[in-house]
């Protein structure tokens, strides 16, 4: 089936991947370059494979101009599973790390470490519902802690950190849903993962950068797998493959496109247009305060949400896919990532314009 | 690229995959079915999604002829992070299992459970680089042991288990380089876990097959992501989609090919084209002892080593790629995993007559 078929795709994640990306791809798929078959099909010890590896950080280290004191490592599980290995690597006997809880994500990250070590939260906006970013007023940042565990971006309630939280300690940051859309300050971090679903490719590849010297503090004697070491070493284990094979074409892409500045100036572009539409009557109501606002995921609710069923279903027959809100949530949901086009959200906010001259 | 231009390939992991599936997987890459949109750019609880998922489950529970007492995961991390999951999840302090240790992904999984609780070598092939399996007479088997760990198919080395191990506890194999190539004894079974990077599909998925009762012995308190439980209950995370997306492909082309029967069939008469080849004169030899060859993987050496890299280099020329073996062995290895045709196994025989004809 042809481009010309394709909707304007809001998902969450995963989620709308760049088209030329889909398209080299698809040109690939039964034989890459010179290789005699697709590159699915043969060792990940193959020169044509590491070629892509190594090509995918070097992007990477452009865009977010980084050198070798990184580690960029290409790892599975998603980020769930990230939520118990940063523990189990850098929360040893002697170590205590505080949490920002700013979503279910968030939380779950929170959970997980707290079953290996001394985890707190520093902050939670749980009381109401996720909203907001807690004032960091209102922190309770120990300062003797190793690390802070924050999300960039909370996908479900569509908020979003405007900049690094400051503390005297580490960054370690869940960035699944923001990564790559807006630079980032790395002097602050020791460790960032981001299941690429999002901004940078299919599911099935968790990508995580770690600052060498935060690696040397990691705990000894680790399950050999789960040890950050073993992978910041060397290709241990057989990857996958074929979605890193993706994120080289989506990094490639992005930097083609003028990188993480450009990527911010568009998605700011796009998510100021939905906003505004939101904003412009009392038809719609944005869910998260203000201030706390994600430029990736715009959740929202209609006045009378009685509404909303016929909104996403009519949005639907019109090529507007993906906008039904999280499944414990409700509403809607429009994710704006990299590879969603201002083209797209302009479809949107006219078909949101249409329904309101109907129904509102 | 057409498919003309793929060459026979022998690749030991990942490796070939049936033509018809990339075939499929090409014309759905930019649109797949009524999504407006590639499998990978949605929701993987899109009821599309949900019904791949389905179907693999169900294609593999009548490929195995097994029914719902049969829990089927599809996990991330390959073969290398079950070795410790397996242990982390069955091996508590009251138990222990014995591991036949018959080369070095079958030693890594034993390595790994020592690290959890009491692993022990039921038996070991090391002393002699692992060219067999060991003799059941010889096997230091404790009867109160949990389970038996055993790999049954060895691709470095070429040798293969020809019959499951009769001991009294359930089997736990990590059954990756043979899995769904022969019809398996399930009721001898508690858990088969397999990376799919050889009969299945790409790399990037790994099934677990698990026994309701083996799976209600495992220890209470694990970290969620590691814990089997939690896959079997529901969807837990973000599944590595497209690779699961090709499986479900895969065994449905099996099953359509008349399932493990017919694979059997198939697999049985390339490996004995292949061994007949290398035992008709005294050019070739053959590197695991006879009574343990693989059908899978044939590894295999010249009499003059000194020929081999022409060997390699040639058989690349003409097409049959993927020859060369494991780094740490040397020689050949053909690989013939289901998705290489006897076509290419018959190719590979001709060019070995006519290299011997010329060098020999």
């Amino acid at each position: 089936m042809s481009a010309s078929e394709r909707t304007h795709n809001f998902s969450a994640g995963p989620s709308a991947l760049p088209l030329p990306v889909l398209q080299e791809a698809r040109e690939e798929m039964l034989v890459y370059r010179d290789l005699g078959a697709s590159i699915m099909e043969v060792s990940h010890r193959s020169r044509q494979y590491l070629d892509i590896e190594a090509g995918a950080r070097r992007s990477m280290r452009e865009l977010l101009g980084i050198g070798d004191d990184w580690h960029i490592l290409f790892l599975q599980g998603g980020a769930s599973l990230q939520f118990y290995q940063v523990a189990l690597n850098f929360l040893g006997a002697e170590k205590k790390a505080g949490y920002l809880v700013t979503g279910q994500w968030a939380e779950n990250a929170f959970v997980e470490a707290a079953r290996v070590g001394q985890a707190y939260q520093v902050a939670s906006s749980k009381a109401s519902s996720f909203d907001r970013i807690p004032d960091p007023e209102t922190w309770q940042w120990q300062p003797d802690s190793a690390w802070l565990h924050y999300t960039s971006n909370n996908t479900i309630y569509g908020t979003q950190f405007h900049s690094e939280p400051m503390v005297n300690a580490p960054l370690v940051c869940d960035a699944s849903s923001d990564f790559l859309s807006r630079p980032i300050d790395m002097a602050r971090y020791g460790l960032i993962y981001a299941g690429a679903q999002k901004n940078l490719g299919p599911a099935g590849v968790t990508i995580v950068l770690i600052h060498r010297d935060f690696l040397a503090t990691r705990s000894p004697g680790l399950p050999t797998m789960l040890d950050y070491g073993t992978h910041a070493k060397d290709l241990f284990n057989t990857p996958p493959v074929f979605a890193i094979y993706l994120v080289e074409k989506v990094l490639r892409h992005l930097l083609a496109s003028g990188g993480v500045n450009s990527a911010l100036q568009r998605n700011t572009g796009k998510a100021q247009s939905l906003y505004a539409e939101i904003d412009r009557t009392g038809f719609w109501r944005g869910t998260a305060q203000t201030g706390s606002r994600s430029a990736m995921n715009v959740c929202y609710r209609i006045h009378n949400p009685a509404l909303e069923d016929a909104f996403i279903r009519e949005a639907e027959a019109n090529g507007l896919t993906g906008l039904k809100g999280y499944r414990t949530v409700g509403g809607m949901r429009a994710s704006l990532y990299n590879a969603v086009t201002q083209e797209s959200v302009d479809a949107l906010v006219g078909f949101m314009r249409d329904f309101e001259a109907r129904f509102g």
